[in-house]
Order: C-alpha cells, then sequence, then structure tokens
C-alpha cells in the first residue's frame, strides 16, 4: 500500500451522502484496487443537523466549503454542492489554487466555466474529473477520453435527462398530456427547482457541452448549443410518431463538420427499433462514433445516489491510482475554439400543422415545401372535428436552412394555423 | 511532448493492419491526446510478401516475434498473434522480461495463461493491457476495472461471440435451420478455422474467464466455465422462445455467490424487450452490474479491423499517458482463487421435449417434476405430424440441482424420447 488519499467532500445531498456509503462500505475493496487507503477529512454541507442516514462522527465539519478545499489534510476536493458559480466555484478554485485534485458533479459549473478551470488546473499540475457530471453512473467520460482514444470522434449522441425521458415514455404509454405528466414528475419530486433546467433542455445541454470538448478537442461553448426544450411536444406528436416506427426523445447531438461545430439539445424522432428509441423511463443512454470503432452504446442509471456516487469513486480511484489526464483529455491550451455550425447535416424532418379548411389549403404547403426544394416523403391529413385540418408531414433528407426558408413561405400563404412543428429525424 | 512511444507489432492480420492504419492516419490526434509520439519500430508475421493494403516500408521487418518483442527500439510489443501457446506466450514473456510493456488482443493466451503472465508482468514493474481481447471495440475492460472501481460488482454478463449472435438471429429471420445457416456463416467466412471455438462457445467461454477475473479480483480460471454451445438449438426453439416473448442468445454470464463463482457461458432465454433480447446480428453486448451503480449496458462492435484496433490503441494510448494498473485490476498475487460453484443461483428454465403418444404421458412428466420440487410456470403441448408429441414447459424458479434430478426421473419414466432441451432463462 503506497499510503493515503485524504478527501474533503462539499455538499452531503443524495450523491455526497452515497459517497461516504460506499467509502465505509468497500474498504477493504478500494485498497485492494487502488493500493491506497481512501479517508475522508471534513465534510459540509449547508445545514448540520440533518440525519442523512449515514454517521459523519468521524469527519471533521467545516461550515465554509472554501475553508474544506484548502485544509492540509484533504488532497482532494470532493465538490457536490452544484450551481455554476457561487461556492462551488469559489472552492473548486481555492482548492485548485492551494495544490489539490478536484472530483466534481457539478456539469453547470464545468458547462459554463470549464475552459477556465481546465487552464488553472493545469496550470497548477493538478485535475479536475467529472465522470459523475454527464449521464450519471455510465462510465462515459472514461470510454470517450480514454477508451477511444484512437478514434477521430464523428459524432456524440445522448439521452441524459431521465426526467424529460420518463415524460416522454410516460406520456406515450398511458396517453396522457404534456402538462398532466409533468404535474406528475413535479409531486414525484423528479423535477428540480427550476424544471426549466429539466424540460428546457438547459441539464442535457451542460453534459452535451462537457462531452463535446472531450470528444473533438473543443473549448466548451455551452452558449453555442442550440437549445430546445420538450413543453411544445403533445401526445398527438408522439402518436403520429409511433404510427410511423418513431419515438421522440430530448436528444443531445454533437458533430464536427466542414463547417463548424454543431450541438443540438432537442426533441428529435429517432427509429422505435433503435437503442435509443427502445430506451424507457429515466435511463440514460450515450451513443459514441469513431472513425475507427463505429458506433458504441452506452446504457445506465442517469441520476441516484447510488449510480452517482459510483462516478465519483471511480474519479477518485483513478486519482489513488495515479491515473492524470488533462481536464478534457488534452492540454487546456491546446484546445481549438470551434466555430459553432448551426443544423448544417441535412436530415428529414417531421412536420406538423393545422390547415385551414379551405379548398387548396394542402396544395399551397405542398407548393411551398417544393419552391424550397424540401421534398415530401410521407404526408397524413387526419380526420378532424371542428376547425383546422391536422396534416403531418414527414421530408426527406434536406437542410435546416432549405426547410425554415419553407416554414416561412408557408406562414404566408395564410392557410396555416399557428406555427407547424417541425422535430428533426435523426439517423442513428 | 514528453516524447516517443516505439511499438513492436507482431501479427500483421486484419487487427494488425488496422492498428497500422490508425497510428499513421491519426498520428497528429494522437500526439495531442498522449503527449507522445507514437512510432511503430518493427513489425513480424507469418508472410512477409504480401499486400496488406497499407505500406509498412518505413518499418524494420522481424521474422521472429521473440527478435521483435526483445528489440533495443521496442518499449511495447503489441501481441496480435493469437493462440494460447506457442509463438504468442513466447514473445509475450520474453517482451515481459526484457522490460517492454504487453498490449494484446489475445484471448485464449489470457484465458489459459493470464494469472502467470499477471504475476510475471507485475514482478518486473510492466503492465499487459487487453481492451481488444474481450468484446472488440467495446472499452468494457477499462468501463469495469475503472469505471466502476467504486463497486463491488455483483454480476456480469455478455454477448461476446459476433459469429452465435449472427446464427442465432438468422435463423430466427429467414426461419432457416442451425445446420444451414452455419454452412451460410461459414460461407461468409464468419467462422474460426475450428468452429467449435464459435458455436462451442469456447472463444466466448475465454473472454467470459478474463472479465469474471477483472470483475471479481479472482484468479483467471477458463476451466471452471460451464461451457455449452449453440449447436443443439433448433429453429423451433427459437420459435417457442419468441412465442413466450424471448430470445436465447449465446450468454455469459459470470457472479460471485455465498458458495463460489459461479461462471457459464451458455444458450439462454431473456426477455425480447430486453436491451440483450434486442441485440441483433454480430453486435456485441455486456453488461455490468455493481453494488452502487446497478446496472450498466455496454454495446458495440465485437470484432473487425476498425473496431478491434481501436481498442488495440485505447491500452498503447494508455501506456503513452502513463497509466499503468495491475493486470486485473488489483496485484496478481492478491487475486483470490475462488471456489467453482454451478449454477446454484436459481432460475426458471425453459424444457423442451417429445413425448410418446400414450395416455397418461404429460401426467408422468409433470409429476415427476412436481417430486423434484420443480413447479411449472407455462406448459404447452403442440399439434404433431408423426410419432411423438412435442411439449414445452416454462418452470417456476429453480436450482439446477433439482432440474437435473427431474430430468434424470423423466428419463426413468420411459414416456420422453431422447434428451429434454433445457435452457435457462436469465434474468435480465
Amino acid at each position: 500500500m503506497s499510503g493515503t488519499l485524504r478527501l474533503g467532500i462539499a455538499g452531503l445531498g443524495t450523491v455526497g451522502v452515497g459517497v461516504v456509503k460506499i467509502i465505509r462500505r468497500e474498504a477493504a475493496l478500494l485498497t485492494a484496487r487502488t493500493g491506497t487507503e481512501i479517508t475522508i477529512s471534513a465534510v459540509s454541507a449547508r445545514t448540520r443537523d440533518k440525519d442523512r442516514g449515514v454517521s459523519l462522527s468521524g469527519y471533521d465539519w467545516e461550515d465554509d466549503p472554501v475553508r474544506l478545499a484548502t485544509r492540509d489534510d484533504v488532497d482532494v476536493f470532493v465538490e457536490l454542492m452544484g450551481g455554476s458559480d457561487g461556492p462551488a466555484k469559489a472552492a473548486t478554485e481555492a482548492a485548485l489554487k492551494a495544490g489539490k485534485d478536484v472530483v466534481t458533479a457539478n456539469k453547470a459549473m464545468l458547462a459554463v466555466h470549464g475552459q477556465a478551470l481546465a487552464e488553472l488546473a493545469e496550470a497548477q499540475g493538478r485535475v479536475i474529473r467529472y465522470e459523475a457530471a454527464v449521464a450519471g453512473g455510465i462510465p462515459v467520460i472514461k470510454s470517450l477520453v480514454e477508451g477511444l482514444a484512437g478514434n477521430e470522434i464523428t459524432r456524440v449522441m445522448g439521452v441524459m435527462n431521465g426526467t424529460c425521458n420518463y415524460i416522454l415514455t410516460r406520456m406515450e404509454e398511458a396517453g396522457l398530456p404534456y402538462e398532466t405528466v409533468f404535474e406528475e414528475a413535479n409531486q414525484l419530486g423528479y423535477l428540480e427547482a427550476d424544471p426549466e433546467l429539466d424540460v428546457g433542455g438547459i441539464d442535457a445541454g451542460h453534459k452535451l457541452a462537457i462531452l463535446a470538448a472531450a470528444a473533438f478537442g473543443t473549448r466548451v461553448n455551452f452558449d453555442a448549443i442550440e437549445l430546445e426544450g420538450i413543453g411544445r411536444l403533445t401526445i398527438e406528436d408522439i402518436r403520429a410518431a409511433g404510427d410511423m416506427g418513431y419515438r421522440i426523445k430530448l436528444l443531445g447531438v454533437a458533430r464536427m463538420t466542414g463547417r463548424g461545430l454543431e450541438q443540438r439539445m432537442s426533441p428529435c424522432l429517432v427509429p422505435m427499433t433503435s437503442p435509443l428509441g427502445q430506451l424507457r423511463g429515466g435511463t440514460n443512454m450515450v451513443v459514441l462514433e469513431g472513425k475507427a470503432v463505429e458506433q458504441i452504446v452506452l446504457r445506465g442509471p442517469g441520476a441516484g445516489e447510488g449510480p452517482t456516487a459510483s462516478a465519483v469513486m471511480a474519479d477518485v480511484c483513478d486519482i489513488a491510482r495515479g491515473i492524470r489526464l488533462p481536464v478534457f483529455g488534452q492540454p487546456a491550451t491546446t484546445l481549438a475554439d470551434a466555430v459553432p455550425a448551426r443544423s448544417v447535416t441535412p436530415a428529414a424532418y417531421y412536420l406538423r400543422m393545422t390547415l385551414q379548411d379551405k379548398p387548396g389549403a394542402l396544395a399551397k404547403v405542398a407548393a411551398v415545401l417544393g419552391e424550397a426544394g424540401v421534398s415530401i416523403n410521407r404526408m397524413r391529413q387526419y380526420d378532424h372535428e371542428g376547425d383546422g385540418a391536422p396534416v403531418l408531414i414527414v421530408t426527406h433528407r434536406t437542410s435546416r436552412m432549405a426547410l425554415d426558408e419553407a416554414l416561412a413561405a408557408m406562414d404566408r400563404t395564410g392557410v396555416v394555423d399557428g406555427t407547424p412543428v417541425a422535430i428533426r429525424i435523426e439517423e442513428v
């Protein structure tokens, strides 16, 4: 045994408690595997007096995470507080400056400040590890940065917000509208305090930004993500997609193109028979594609005490074993500043619109699509009661630019009620 | 850049050529990621004069892999020859003794000599890496040994022979008998020179033995695997399983039980809707289960030039990055010598038998099952022409011991023609 690795843990919510439990329960196993005794010197959280279901009596208490992060008896600062700024960022910076390594589950902090933090860490000769920040228990960062190191990565995709996938699955299975299922999820405590983080795609977007940086050797750029949530999806969309053999997922896609880095987090149709299409409920899935390896699919729990703590501990064990890599796989100062490219990769699209009950309405829509160079693969007009005829169109592969042109022209025809829904069909 | 890592590659079949191609094509990327220039000093293969579709003119040629492995200008010996003994083992040992690290895709060698080679490597302060030996391009060894290091592993499972999965998929989809599809696979060049390696489960068994050692911290013990191939499966079995919502897979399962280490590589029924049940064709899948992480599923190509070379290069990059771990995750001298346990975990079973057309035959079968404590969940007797009535039974969960007792008693009733087929239904 080569020594002891001493942790300071800030944040004792679900994940923090999970980490403490693993360290207590698996002490012998961790030592056998890492050759190191992994101990906890001190912990910190907002509230001290609270029964967390695990004894903390052996550890010092710090009210201030910055003090915790800089203690002499802490080798690794484990940041599990969350939030892109505030105490999490302050303590992380303090830890790095004090020569500590950092393990964090904080996707927001890395998506927003990843580049600066990576540069600081590497200037200090320290590592930041963040397996738990993306797709919970799935070892996706390790698989990508190390397991596929011989590959030029061509595309990464993921369903990385379990709450959204739960909502979409439940809508489909129970035939319930979005609002009802959203309320259910809220009652069940599945939603973040600010639900927009989940259903607006922000949380999943944070994860995609981190994944893209590690995949393409680019500076993390959350602001460049085309972000669209699931709030506009209706049960009719889900049913219509199902009729045509697709499921709708909040899917993150990052792809390096000749015109720059495409990053999207938005609802997409995927074939029902594909691994992504088969994914039900709160489970996460990440798809990694590389020139040599073709396609790897990773599936597992995206949240929860045990799975997220498992990812944190993988990082701790790596540090204990002397595994030290640049934060995003190559030195932060060498990461490229990729040009953001908006949906340049052509795709087929699913369109749903309501046509006014006028003769020739459908012909006008078909005409504007044709004029924009968007050809129609399938079209269905549904039987309807009351005003307006629901129409579904699946296009052939087209550029997003041509599609947007067609949608604008459609608006000018005056036969379409409201704004059509357009959902990309991602080729998986 | 901290220097150069010089490879000696023995074996220039599909995988070796793939490795050479990646090193030539991705030189800049590999250097950016590892901070090291990865070069090839020399290569070796059985035949020198052969067009392999890639230029080897920049590399020295060695006829003798042992000479290659011990060259002064080789830092890492890349063993891609295959075979458990012979030149592969001799050259690997020579490399380790000469102070070289080893990267290998050789599952047979590690399944048979893994413990001795690991002890040799660690005594020499060297590493052996073998990501390519298990499930091709899937980074499963890394996910298990590093990504799940905080977990007590409870079960590992895998479909790890693409040829068998291709045969079973094709039988189902085309409704063809085993012999016909076997011949097709042979024509397509999917089968090893000795087909028993594939269809007898030996190749997949080698992989399971390695996976189990890395999962449970035990000495690799291929001889302890309960091995059963796919040769007895009929199209009727596949159809009957399908009727009941299952698919048949050649599934490897390793599990640590209170009575020892269970290792099985055998046909199993899995629910059609599970990720394993959804797996079609030549793709591989590994399921890793741990106390904290619950369940991780990894899916990807199990063979082929690019995917397997990707795994080899992951190992090479790890060495270039200074990632050094014991061969099976903890020092070889600390690996436990697990007691082999034969199917102690209870399961439901699928039984297929042919009953003689005698009154009371079915009652006799039901009676012997009951006497052995095996209770029946579902039973079907099929309409038939000619002699003997095909009967399918799905039992409730039972021990394999009770089932074997029932099968022996069934034989003694004299109403069953031939030997019943018994296939485990693995709970996934």
